[in-house]
């Protein structure tokens, strides 16, 4: 008896800085997808399991100051290869959607340009964990780092990550950016200083290519 | 003014399986060799740090039975690349000694043949990690499985290591007399059947040329 198989889903990603206006963002064009059919896993990085929410507390613990950048690199990629395994890869081959805050790519901006671990280095590690997953669509919210940092302000005492200068925030705005200059298929540059919807509206439209015949 | 530089410490690894006696011995050697004049870090692994201690819960909690092996392992060398950065090195270049319950042999002998992951993988993560270093002496308790497993058995709940099957830890057992094998000047092989007493006989004595001059 021939089995149906699913047609392979969909795995969207939201980068950017801090306060850039991803989680806002994500809930909108969650609320979007599932309107128009979409079978949806929404999930966020570091953590998104079991394994990974610990990580997130680890790397995000202000008290955790001298985690050293290679144990931050592998906890990063540690999260990111179970949550693969466990929660995207499965979606994904069942024909759902993904739909994740941050991915592969804030390895790059943020222990890449932020702490200055050599490209080459996390592209060692990616191929490690077999992590050659690449997400259909990246939307990148870019914004200049004092409008983030601004919005990011109100929400209590700052993480690990939040308390850096505001040029490690620029070397991470930097390398999100020479990221999606070099990969302009895959990369939404977002202008992440309009309101949210303008901002939800420029996301939809950088994603309607995927919805062709969807819920139909 | 001429700075006098110490002579580089000595780092002592306890390996073996599960109720080998590591912890036992790593006391009884702890007080030799302080009483030898050893100025000495003792420490253990995952762990020894914040970030590892935490690590540590993440791995042997019960509760994570859904660990892929990919991030376990990445999860082993985060907590190792943080020791050996924080912690040991800091403590042999001081001229100190450093005593570590178990360290990377563990993860070629769990991860590796508990778990099946390959050797080169395995090496290829140590290389990334640049933990190149090297315990002067290893100190492996080699017992039976079912002698070990019994002996462990009074301490509680079993963790997410403990509740393998035997011929789990039948590799575990092998990969470290592989590794003994393949690294004679490094391993010292003792017989953990014996009881702690004569077993910290032969660890001292394992040690016993590191000695030379310490204390003089
Ligand atoms: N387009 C926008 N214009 C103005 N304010 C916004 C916009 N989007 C989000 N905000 C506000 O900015 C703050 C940060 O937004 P949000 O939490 O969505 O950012 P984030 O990118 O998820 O931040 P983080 O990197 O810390 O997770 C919130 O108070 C939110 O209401
Ligand atoms: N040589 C020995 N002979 C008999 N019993 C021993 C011996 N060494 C330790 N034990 C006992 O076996 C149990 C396990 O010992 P210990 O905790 O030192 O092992 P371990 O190798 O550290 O175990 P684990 O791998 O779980 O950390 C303890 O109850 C201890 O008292
Ligand atoms: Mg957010
Ligand atoms: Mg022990």
């Amino acid at each position: 008896m021939p089995v149906t198989t699913p047609q392979r889903g969909r795995l969207i990603t939201l980068e950017g800085g801090e306060g850039a206006g991803k989680s806002t963002l994500l809930r909108g064009l969650e609320a979007h997808l599932r309107a128009q059919g979409v079978d949806l896993v929404v999930t966020r990085e570091p953590g998104g399991t079991t394994v990974g929410e610990a990580v997130r507390g680890v790397v995000l613990d202000a008290a955790n100051n001298e985690l050293c950048a290679e144990a931050e690199l592998l906890l990063m990629f540690a999260s990111r290869a179970q949550l693969v395994r466990q929660v995207i890869e499965p979606a994904l081959a069942a024909g759902r959607w993904v739909l994740c805050d941050r991915f592969t790519d804030a390895s790059f901006a943020y222990q890449g340009g932020g702490r200055g671990q050599p490209v080459e280095r996390i592209e060692a590690l990616e191929a490690w964990a077999a992590l050659a997953l690449k997400p259909d669509i990246t939307l990148l919210l870019d914004l200049p780092v004092s409008t983030g940092r601004a919005r990011a302000a109100g929400r209590g005492e700052a993480d690990r990550i939040e308390v850096e200068g505001d040029s490690f925030f620029e070397r991470v705005r930097g390398a999100y950016r020479d990221r999606a200059a070099a990969e302009p298929a895959r990369f939404r540059l977002l202008d992440a200083t309009s309101t949210p919807d303008v901002v939800l509206g420029q996301a939809i439209q950088g994603v309607s290519g995927l919805l062709a015949g969807v819920g139909s």
